[in-house]
């Protein structure tokens, strides 16, 4: 009970026979002002322990893609990528996603490099922005990196691995954060400005990056596998493609099944806050879309193979699963349940249509990271502008949905297209800004003969395939691996 | 600092010489009032956060399972378990779990088909109904859809696969959740309805489901692996059986721990809200005597299979540790910690008794699912009522155990026998219903030749597991498996 | 709104013309003051939450060391280390770590056998004292318990193995626990005691226990290798070491990716109680220096196997990743993220020299635990005595930084070397006891005979191992495994 308040009162109360009873009952009633620091405590607390262990879930992710990539031997990078990612984004990636420095703009942040004056204890009790945040920013970066090893697999020189990593957490990746995530984003719907300077006055909604993480890793995919070429004997002298064995049923459903479970981190935990009614409805209601997507884009794929080929086909379920994962990502926060259905339903067709293409173009990638990430991707990015609900966005972004002012809608929901419209110029931007730039650095990486392992290498790395092996030399970090430039022989 | 206020409390103290300042005082300190909504968006926060990230955990168990079931090369079929069983659920199951419609009654539910009239943000601050609750509980059901996956493995047709899955999630599973979980159950603790209109006064307490999720599929693994039959080869001329090669013991470790792993959210997770001293208690106690009690059954079975056999074996000892989870999963919140220990040990007495039994009857269920789901989940339910501790029920429950009124305790501390009875009407219960549906439904299916490979594709799977592969044409989904209507070849 | 508040109200204002309006408008204020204990039960709800799901990370770090260890096909014992240490730490372990009994001193815990007298209820709002305190802890017993095997793998007789996994948990760990983690420690620099009673004023500061688990399990490991001697073929006839076949690169990119999981509870975990400001910075900051410190090791030992051997070794990286976490886990708090890099990148050659080091004095470390964990280890140790950060420091351990009274900073920030002089002999005392006590042990083992499996086991286990089986055969816990006293042939 403080004096200063039962004097304060004290005196105020002067004319009240007992001024001082009246006094010690009011200010000892106040005892719980201490109320507003201990609740700043717990609720930053609880936004951190969100935060942190949604980006733990968005890293196991890795697991599963090593998974799913380790019945391609010369594939497990895996853990490469995460460290280059974390060392790239700390150096660079981060302040060109999110630094705010002297000439803040719409195209790319301009500080925080190497987290240089970062203050993260001086935030309001309910800012997303500390050091969980790049924790949770970085788990982001690393999936986008890591996207890639699928489409360039068995075939791409390690040292080129280790320069396109760095590319894209430090830069590719940051640039496309910047313009659709951060405050000062040209093309993003949570632009911190007003309304009337907004793309279209909406802007591009894309919750936990469909467009920003999916497209980016997938297109860069797609650049290193066309640039990079077809695996040696995936297509015969007709130019027909023939099957490459390898891959082992256990680990694609290992590897799926984790993926699955990060996702769980990757689209709940986007909402970034979960300190409020609202926050927590969305995060419950990503959880619940993302599964109902998953599991659409499974059946979708796994009917669609039964189709074509009369018998199941486990593996095109545990893509279709993921494909209905990548499809949601956009849209998780603001599509009704039902909707989601749809979205990981369709998402699945798109995914095999872009798969038929691949192999009438002669596009090899080994594990279709680009028609799942880049193209299914796009899908969900779209779909956004088809069937958001206006209700839900005014959860998610803290709008008044009773207010006057201009909402989108989803276009089926009797929207006016701007949303949509918006969407559509983000793909197309995204698809320019990663397909160009990682088109230009692969180039540049095959004119100085670093792109590609040699022929016997790759001959080499096939024999051990078809023997099913992935068995290594392992000696202590010691131990003197084969040669050949590439690793995971 | 409210204006009304203040006007209010100067009106009300006009005979107080200053009662302007008067008022000023008092409503400054009333600025904390807004704490009010602060703390239930935190708290809201927490409890889905709570929620959200213990459904991930339970969801992560279908890799465990995976892993198990990964030596059995035609049962890799998790991934579609979990997409069958959301689609399902969200169509049907949960409605029949939860809903309560025009005619709410103890036996089934009558709403929330498809989430149809889904209002989740209408809740108080500490509800656990919202979208997260749709979540958590749709991770349960996955669970008991894939439980039979190792009983019925590397023979059944893939499409009685699918149809069981979604009969089991839309249907078999959610009845038994209602009767037992929700507030309207005929046959559970937590009815939320006077006291004498619970079973026996007491009602069945089965905390994260021993009955309700383990027995169930425990139980429809059973009735499945009686109508299909033992697999090729496990029982000679003479009855007696051979051993089927082919698990291995790396991926039986790795499935256990991640079964391990995603326990910590099974159970602590189930008690559904954590924002209060006894509610945070409860959660902490569950993760304990789950440790606790999966130790103990795997030091049990890891010495009972050495007394046998001299020797000592892994695998005894990883069946051991998920049977002792099984069964403190009933009581996992209201055992003492020493309790728990014999719960496991006991556990691990019961399934090495049931799998002899099995042996002798000829029964063949590949992976011991219902010796370890069924019966040791059935020791589970029935040890709440021998050592289920009176203080315990009355911090989960928030019942005030001081009051007068009468508060179940098990059998051995002095209880009357009311909740021990309860649990053993339950056990009967859970068991005539799932088995009895779910034989009718395997003996439709054998009706009509949907139930059984044909025996060239049994064989076939059997020698590609003696040769010890799993390895998978795999070709972006678009590739052509063999056509035996079987998967995972 | 309270009757008392209003009568007290009413009369203390009786000189007031409407006292009773007054005391009416002035007790409906105070209608939050419930909040009180609301925010209580959210409080340490979150506070459960966030050790309950950290320790679960913490668990699944073993599926991490079991995919390490699972090339060396007699190692696969990762489930029973969890068991038996569960056993020993509840019935002993938590007693000699934490227990507060009659005598309380500096050397051992006297209380809380069992959890005897075990009142978690009774704690206040914030307190890491409960159920979920000694999960948390158990969790990292078992780590310290489960290191080792790495180092004695594929010779250990499996009694040895059950034994020394006893002592460990029951009493050589916990002795250094209560050394350096509980109030009462002599060797802790958060021992609860005035400053002048602290070793050299300060006390060694190791947040998560790159000395308390990871030294007393490298060195556990280390005692055993050198006591049980190297594997039949290890070495030539000249003493030169052999190449020993076996390991799977996808299983070790798999462990290594789960342990990196795991970390994030093991590190952010370690502040134990997240509801503050400052507690939530220091939870979100050892996120980031994890990742860093991990990142840097992976990149810093891949460079130095690629100069050693011009071809890229991604086991190096994988081991790197790992020797970069240990090393972080004692400053994670109070380590710049700079900082942190650096520690990952000598944390990397450190690992490298004493591997090279263990080759010429012939000590077989099949994993290399004891020169990643207890080198490593001592490495990380010894860093926070040199770049330890003031102001963290005083984030860290509640303390008031512009006060006066004395508090540690790293020797390259002008600190007085007082931290680094308690860090060092905090090194050493662990040293002495792990080694001293477990050579002990293993010495007594080897005197009876129970130390190593038999020539003709081993090499039945090499032959297994060349031929890249991990194969089992297994039944139900019923069938007969080989009875060579080893498991996982």
């Amino acid at each position: 009970m403080s004096a200063d308040c039962i004097e304060a009162l004290a005196g105020a109360l002067q004319g009240v026979a007992n001024s001082t009873a009246a006094a010690e009952v009011l200010c000892g009633q106040f005892s719980n002002y201490a109320l507003a620091s201990d609740l700043q405590g717990t609720t930053i607390g609880l936004n951190t322990l969100y935060l942190t262990s949604c980006g733990a879930l968005v890293f196991v992710m890795h697991a599963g893609f090593a998974m799913l990539c380790a019945g391609a031997i010369r594939s497990k990078n895996t853990i490469m990528d995460a460290a280059v990612s974390a060392v790239a984004f700390y150096i660079l990636g981060y302040g060109f996603a999110y630094g705010v420095g002297d000439k803040p703009n719409g195209f790319i942040g301009d500080a925080l490099f190497g987290l240089a004056r970062w203050k993260p204890k001086n935030i309001s009790a309910v800012s997303g922005v500390g050091w969980q945040n790049w924790f949770f920013q970085w788990a982001f970066a690393a999936t986008a990196t890591t996207i890639p090893a699928g489409a360039v697999a068995e075939r791409l020189n390690f040292n080129a691995y280790l320069i396109y990593s760095f590319f894209i957490s430090a830069f590719v990746y940051p640039v496309v954060v910047h313009w659709i995530w951060s405050a000062e984003g040209w093309l993003g719907f949570a632009r911190a400005y007003p309304l009337y300077t907004h793309l279209f006055r909406s802007g591009m909604m894309d919750f936990a990056g469909s467009g920003v993480v999916h497209m980016t890793g997938g297109l860069a995919g797609l650049a290193g596998c066309i640039m990079v070429g077809p695996r040696m004997g995936r297509f015969d002298s007709n130019g027909n493609p023939v099957e490459m064995p390898g891959h082992s049923a256990t680990l694609v459903v290992l590897g799926t099944v984790l993926l699955w479970f990060g996702w769980y981190g990757f689209n709940p935990g986007s909402q970034l806050l979960i300190n409020s009614v609202a926050s927590a409805a969305v995060v419950g209601r990503a959880a619940v879309t993302t599964t109902l997507s998953g599991a659409a884009g499974c059946l979708s794929c796994l009917l669609t193979a039964f189709f074509r080929h009369k018998a199941w086909d486990l593996v095109a379920g545990c893509n279709g699963a993921l494909v209905g994962f990548v499809a949601i990502t956009a849209g998780a926060h603001v599509l009704e349940p039902w909707a989601a259905l749809i979205c990981g339903l369709t998402g699945g067709w798109v995914f095999d249509a872009v798969c038929a293409l691949f192999l009438k173009l002669r596009i090899d990638d080994p594990l279709s990271a680009a028609p799942m990430h880049a193209f299914c991707g796009a899908w969900g990015v779209f779909f956004v502008g088809l069937l958001a609900k206006r209700e839900y966005v005014c959860d998610t972004y803290g709008r008044d949905c009773d207010n006057t002012y201009y909402i989108p809608n989803g276009l089926l929901y009797g929207g006016d297209g701007r949303l949509l419209a918006s969407q559509v110029i983000g793909i197309i931007c995204i698809f320019a800004w990663v397909f160009g730039l990682m088109s230009l650095l692969f180039a540049a990486l095959k004119a100085v003969k670093l792109l590609r392992i040699s022929a016997e290498e790759e001959q080499a790395g096939l024999d051990v395939s078809k023997h099913g092996g992935s068995a290594y030399n392992y000696d202590h970090g010691l131990g003197k691996p084969d040669k050949t430039g590439a690793i995971g022989l």
